[in-house]
């Protein structure tokens, strides 16, 4: 009896829990997170003009990553990232970071070239750092899953800030 | 013993499913998701870019929608808009859609100001609707709870596309 009382409260609770609420008709989606899954932990900006003004307010360096969700190689650095506790870490506690599939109108944001995957720093002075770069000669910002403690210098490099003018 | 085995398989689960994983020192985050709130079940734009985007290629007009976490008149917004399944269905079927809690650097969105909860209309052909305007003459283009049904007919107004210029 107990447990038939229980079984109907549990059917009311599902019930009423989605009750009036908006399902497609190709059925319930799973909610999109800003983090795309290059860590769901961090606090991700949402847009460029968002994420420069967190730099700035809170003096830190800005990561910008461009990726696409059908481009195998930044599923593959997206495996690795997401997972490498050390740059996550170190993302949450001293950068401010943003990850975008669509380019931005700032051509500073694709010194050479509108590719994928792509990590960009910007420094708190709104200053796009060109200077640190990948491995590879014709796509100076693209990382692959082995370059993970390349980028792990390059986060320290970008945390020795620019000189700020104030 | 077949109930023993089975709890050791659920620990080992819940172990190897959080072992490695970063956890920032405040804690557990709930990942952030693009909808904040206003329509788990919608596909949101991440950026205005992005936006704009599909607009233009899929033909659908885009709303645009200001808001702030802090503001209790958005908060009341978003508790009518995000439970009204004529809204949210029309909106998934027919629209593209991007809320923002930062302003971007287009001043067509803020026509007359830059105020939050903030509702402007796009146009597949880019333009932004200014003529579509709620019911308060000092804020054209915010809305009050009680104003979800004057959303409603502004959206069946901006679902009549300007003339294309093709």
């Amino acid at each position: 009896m107990i447990k038939a009382v229980f079984s109907a409260l549990l059917v009311l609770v599902a019930v009423t829990s989605t009750f009036g609420k908006y399902i497609p008709k190709t059925g319930k989606r799973i909610p999109q997170t800003l983090s795309r899954g290059w860590g769901d932990q961090l606090i991700w900006a949402q847009t460029y003009e968002e994420a420069l003004y967190w730099s700035r307010s809170r003096n830190k360096p800005l990561m910008v990553l461009f990726h696409l969700e059908d481009c195998p190689h930044s599923q593959a650095l997206k495996k690795v990232f997401s997972e490498n506790n050390e740059i996550q870490k170190t993302l949450d506690e001293k950068f401010i970071v943003l990850n975008l599939m669509y380019e931005t109108t700032d051509k500073h944001l694709s010194p050479d070239g509108q590719y994928v995957p792509r990590i960009i720093f910007v420094d708190p002075t709104m200053t796009v750092r060109a200077d640190i770069t990948g491995r590879y000669a014709n796509r100076m910002y693209a990382y692959e899953p082995g370059d993970i403690k390349l980028l792990s210098s390059n986060m320290a490099k970008a945390l020795k800030l620019l000189k700020s003018e104030l």
